[in-house]
């Protein structure tokens, strides 16, 4: 008789999105009379960029002639798009990254909760407290993490980094030696940073005690400050420790088009075994590639009608993120984030927790977000609200939080 | 120090098809005079349908406007494909399969290498012999399949069902009892098939003792015969021991589309643990969706438009198919498959090994198959040709190899 896997049935609860989905739908065949803002799940809501939706056509176009038809897209991705990204993303800005250490793929998601595959069972990872679910949750499923207490919320295999007020969100160097660090940064859900100089002692520290960083750059496209590193490539050393991880959703909105990246450089060994081989041996076994069509969309993204068009569509949803930072501190919140990331991190009021002021919120003002404890336990007594709603919608949403 | 997972250390050799790739690009290199004929990789030629580049040129137009902007898509796939789905591919056919029951991917590939993660390393894999190398490489990298010898070519943890001239290509329920049982039908790579009662005896057995069957059905639109299953739902009990995957790569040409699905009744239950909920929370965790585009590509499959359309891709195909069966014939060959199947299975000449077989094709003919070995050691003194190639390229391909 088959089996299941076991792991799987240690996760608490279910993905943290399905939830919140789940809890809202409910809501509203109760009160079909409410209109409810989402400020929930990271999903961005503008539409793709003229310029991305010409490629789109023209691509559609090519596949409908035999001549120009697509199939089988190569293992790594189409190179126009890999040298896109590794010459704006990362050779302009001084990282020595090439078109070969960058694997094209449907999304982040995917990759970053995947990536945990290539790496032993015994391996320990290390967590920013709170975090992205998927780095944990996936982990778990793999069976790496041990045994889960419902006390602490926390898996007894699991390194913890706690990122509160008392630390300005930005983890410390563990205590506990790890083997994966997964660092994300504009951090998801805090909306904080951390200074190059700031990740040039985690790169150091990798290197030191034989780690790898699991580095999520989802967000970069909105770092508004100097000195807040676009890619874990600008720290020296960074390619015999790092692995990226980019997402093409936020920047440019592919939420619903699917598309990134993961780039391992070639310098990235354990031993004599490069990880780069055994990532290109995964992409080659499990997966098919990104769509032709989407691979020429994230090219889009590159040119200089792209880039000029999606600069505008990143200020409109930082434009948001100052409206809600300025309302909610009128409003007497305390908050954060905001400035480097389209997230918005906020204390809950009156000693409620996060999942009563998620309901609070969604009852009172019918507005969306998402409970701080979702992401870990210190994320208790925290609620992050997400600048990706319209202009107007954002206003509406604080004006009802104002008003309560 | 962080270690690497050793499971993929322990595989032979790079994916099959990505070395046939370099093979092949090498030669090219070396005679860039001649031209290659690639009947190997079964990738498609033929140019998206009308019908599907309408229904994406449609979808692309509405991610460029607010209001009809798609982020996001539901977990399991939207349900207006999901519905398409199982009214054509199911309900019509006598199946009962809900939409509920079908979750949506990006392809039958990453499906049948990740669906082994819900099952417990202690089971026991069931493989056909020569079989698509997927289904066996995702479970050692899992480490489910205990030592490799490379005499035997075989893993010491896998159940071998040879599929030869002497047993019709059709495996024999196995010996040994496994607990999760790999079929294709019509098969990759020998292109043959088994009828309805030689299927209801592998779910009956399956029933028995308590296997799941993972039935991958992507060459389905191919079948031409009667009493041939066109999915496992057509026999009695299938909903409490199999798994259906399914393709959009080869009955509607989406190679480089990317689109598939899996079919996981709610019945499959082991013990109290429904097989459809850990999916689900698979799906939720590791997955974000098919594109938006993709999936409206997908429903106008099933259009009226979309079917005569694609009703005539197959069918050129298979007209090709008919080309190479007939031509090998009068060559003197000993063949199978392709009359329910796009593949060609063909016994190699003078003693020839499947590599030396591949080697003497592509230098004397120009022409790239795929050598049987590849598959498994009894596809050792097989070869498969694609039934995938142009029309033209197909008698080109036939005619170099009468003259050899």
């Amino acid at each position: 008789m088959y089996q299941v896997n076991e792991n799987y049935l240690k996760l608490p609860g279910s993905y943290l999105f399905s939830t919140i989905g789940k809890k809202v739908a409910a809501y509203s065949a109760e009160h079909p009379e409410k209109t409810i803002i989402r400020l929930g799940i990271g999903d961005v809501t503008q539409p793709l960029a003229p310029a991305i939706i010409e490629a789109m056509h023209k691509a559609v176009d090519e596949m409908g002639h035999a001549e120009t038809f697509h199939g089988y897209a190569p293992d790594l991705g189409y190179e126009f798009l890999r040298n896109a990204i590794a010459k704006n993303d990362y050779q302009d800005r001084g990282a020595d990254i090439q078109p070969d250490e960058i694997f094209v793929s449907d999304g982040a998601k995917c990759d970053s909760g995947n990536i945990q595959e290539i790496f032993s069972l015994d391996n320990k990872i290390a967590v920013c407290d709170p975090v992205y679910p998927v780095y944990v949750d996936t982990n778990v499923m793999a069976g790496r993490t041990g045994t889960y207490d419902p006390k602490t919320e926390r898996w007894s295999d699991v390194i913890y980094m706690p990122c509160t007020a008392d630390n300005g969100f930005a983890p410390e160097l563990p205590k506990e030696t790890p083997d994966l660090i997964y660092l994300c940064f504009p951090n998801n859900p805090t909306g904080s940073t951390i200074t190059k100089d700031q990740l040039q002692v985690w790169v150091d520290y990798a290197n030191k005690v034989g780690a790898v960083i699991i580095y999520d750059a989802a967000y970069e496209a909105y770092i508004s400050e100097e000195n807040v590193p676009h890619t874990i490539y600008e720290c020296e050393g960074a390619k015999t420790c790092a692995i990226e991880l980019k997402s093409f959703s936020k920047n440019a909105g592919f939420t619903g088009v699917r598309l990134g990246y993961t780039v391992i450089p070639k310098e990235l060994k354990c031993g004599d075994v490069s990880l780069h081989a055994l990532w290109a041996r995964r992409h080659g076994t499990k997966y098919n590639g990104a769509p032709y069509i989407v691979q020429r969309a994230g090219e889009a993204v590159y040119s200089e009608a792209g880039k000029a068009q999606l600069k505008e569509q990143v200020g409109y949803y930082m434009n948001n993120a100052k409206t809600i930072l300025t309302g909610l501190k009128d409003a007497g919140y305390t908050v954060s984030g905001g400035v480097n990331a389209p997230y918005i991190w906020l204390k809950t009021p009156d000693k409620m927790n996060s999942w009563e002021f998620f309901d609070y919120l969604l009852e009172n003002a019918g507005v969306v977000g998402t409970p701080g404890s979702g992401f870990g336990p210190s994320g208790e007594g925290y609620f992050r609200l997400t600048a990706f709603g319209s202009y107007e919608n954002t206003v509406k949403a604080l004006e009802r939080i104002k008003a309560l």
